[in-house]
């Protein structure tokens, strides 16, 4: 698995090969050229462009082949005037080239010449020294997620290690007397923890390290007990449990008794996900969650992402291509006083991009797992037409 | 790291926690109602919606409370005409109620009797059993990739392991004598591998284990000698060379050598990626990639990705979403012969998505590095117009 290889709390330094998805914890900026050499593009003869001036299949110029270059290997000989070069795709160009002729440009002449049946300009199929990147160049920003073709463009610059941050730990507490886990028979009024996984799987697309505390009675004291210990042993912590008043009002005096600032908000005006509490006790983030699926995953996707990404270091992306524009295929009615958050299947229309509300009561699992994403009605909408643009958020 | 439990080849059983972004190897049918019995959606008294019928707040009914139903257990008590009992949100509805008003709608009335304010059709403020996932429904398919809200209702419906497809193993081959890994310091006309990392990011993201082999001189008998141990290792194998003549030739006469039906293409219409190598050895696909970084992206998104699906077992997303749509900002013209692939930025420009080709040769890392994605202009097509709409595959 992942290993420090320095004592800093918040990153470490991750072999090349590990950091695929990594958050980088510093900018990159390149120390070397790239290429460190001009080099040729194409297979042909390395050259002076001003030999092959007016050159054409009609009139072509004439010119000696004096050497030729090989694939890693630096040529110790200079082309002259009325000179070339034989050189591979990737050759180093030799002292005193500046341009290279393609083979389908030349016709061989005679033991050693080659005409030119084509004019070229200094600098044709070459790349030139730094012209890929140069050095001082800023690669990377800070809070970067590598794709793979950074990972290509780190290599390219010498980089074997690379300091990323470290994965937030963040706990899972599971409440309710009522909750089992999923290899448990169920019996009588049981059912089975949902958000747990669901909240499991959500950390781990977002760079976050979860650790599933399990499932506790709804007691005061248990549950302060287990959430004591995971705010000294992690950077984050998530609270699920039931929606009735007793389960909230239990982890709010829970989170206002542990530490200072305590309870910082309970309650938001968006739906679902209206009853979420918000905290924090000696630096650690607290949130609890309402118990219904839908409202765990708005909450994970409209609040604590937001306070996710300053402990994952990840910068937001703008624009945010997780977000993509859609038509709504029927109308939506919202109530102007809160956010509503609309499950929403994305389907095609005569080719055009459309945004399918899912029906059925919200707050359902089912629902969640039909959908591609949400849409959000703002607070002071009272609903969306039938063919209206829409936002779209996928997960 | 990963561990099986059944001796099949393609697929075998995780537990649930470990399978966020596996591919599903069976179809997923509930073989349980959920939930598993009549909820309650709110906090409130669960009655007989009969009873309701007409009350408003100016014209109350009366209801004797004569019990309550607790988190998790069953109440084994019934409700009659008359009567109602407290229930907190995710309660078990009692025999003979039907629905559940809300506090906010109820003025307690002397000692065990309320007011009730509002009316109520049967079924309001419950999920019926089975109401969320019905037994029997076919909740997900195979080669369905788990997301977050999968995993929740997987634990849902009491299912704490899952038969996920393995993701296959695939070698990818870095050769050529100019080519030096990035943690060592550059001599003369060596340049470092960038495709292998590349390769290797984009194998992680699209679900296969990639293993690197090495660098390896551009040798007859060393390539066929790794690529021959390759391919009894691995379920694909991927050779990354130079876009020489030469090279491309050697691994063409290595796939062609090692076994039927050998080298199936060589060289497609598209730019950049040209020269691509496919063939099969004995059932393992093999593909000889151009040299050029861009020409790795663009082979390995069109035509690698295809061939790799079949391995992962993930099924194509229709719509795919992870192509967008966005206005080009200035027209580009194309060689109508092929098909062209250019590297865009995802801008906003007015509130629209727009594409932003990036300038600069192709075929460069730096390139890659500052683009979002890649736009098509297929053949036949002379060019596409500023302002006119592309598709954007993003990665």
């Amino acid at each position: 698995m992942e290993f420090s290889r320095n004592s800093s709390l918040r990153f470490w330094t991750l072999p090349l090969e590990d950091t695929c998805g990594r958050i980088l914890a510093e900018a990159i900026t390149s120390t070397e050229d790239l290429p460190h050499f001009a080099r040729s593009t194409m297979d042909g003869y390395a050259l002076k462009a001003a030999d092959t001036f007016g050159a054409t299949e009609t009139l072509p110029a004439y010119i000696k082949v004096t050497g030729e270059v090989f694939m890693g290997k630096t040529p110790y000989f200079s082309i002259k005037q009325g000179e070339a070069a034989k050189i591979p795709t990737g050759g180093m160009l030799p002292g005193g080239a500046d341009a290279v002729l393609m083979y389908e440009h030349t016709q061989p002449f005679g033991n050693s010449d080659i005409e030119v049946l084509k004019a070229l300009a200094p600098g044709d199929n070459v790349i030139q020294k730094g012209q890929d990147i140069s050095k001082g160049t800023l690669l990377l920003n800070r809070g970067h997620k590598l794709r793979p073709q950074d990972m290509g463009a780190l290599s390219a610059i010498g980089l074997s290690d690379v300091v990323v941050y470290k994965r937030p730990i963040v706990s899972i507490i599971s409440t309710g007397d009522e909750i089992i886990p999923p290899g448990q028979p169920l019996k009588g009024a049981e059912v089975r923890d949902i958000n747990s996984y669901n909240l499991h799987g959500l950390l781990l697309n977002n760079g976050a390290l979860p650790v599933r505390k399990g499932i506790f009675r709804d007691d005061y004291d248990t549950i302060r007990g287990v959430v004591e210990e995971a705010v000294k042993t992690s950077q984050m912590v998530l609270i699920t449990g039931g929606s009735s008043v007793g389960t909230l009002d239990h982890t709010k005096k829970i989170i206002a008794g542990l530490g200072r600032p305590g309870v910082l908000f309970h309650g938001v005006a968006v739906k679902p996900g209206k009853p979420l509490i918000a905290g924090s006790v000696d630096g650690i983030p607290i949130f609890g969650l309402p118990g219904h699926p839908a409202a765990v995953t708005v909450s994970f996707e409209v609040f604590i992402k937001q306070v996710l990404r300053r402990l994952t270091g990840e910068a937001a992306k703008e624009p945010d291509t997780n977000i993509i524009k859609a038509r709504l295929t029927y109308s939506l009615s919202s109530q102007p006083a809160r956010t509503d958050f609309i499950w929403v299947k994305i389907v095609n229309q005569d080719g055009q991009t459309c945004a399918q509300p899912i029906l059925g009561k919200s707050g359902l699992i089912g629902t969640l797992v039909r959908a591609d994403g949400i849409i959000e009605i703002p607070a002071g909408k009272r609903g969306v037409e039938e063919g209206e643009e829409v936002l779209v958020r996928l997960f």
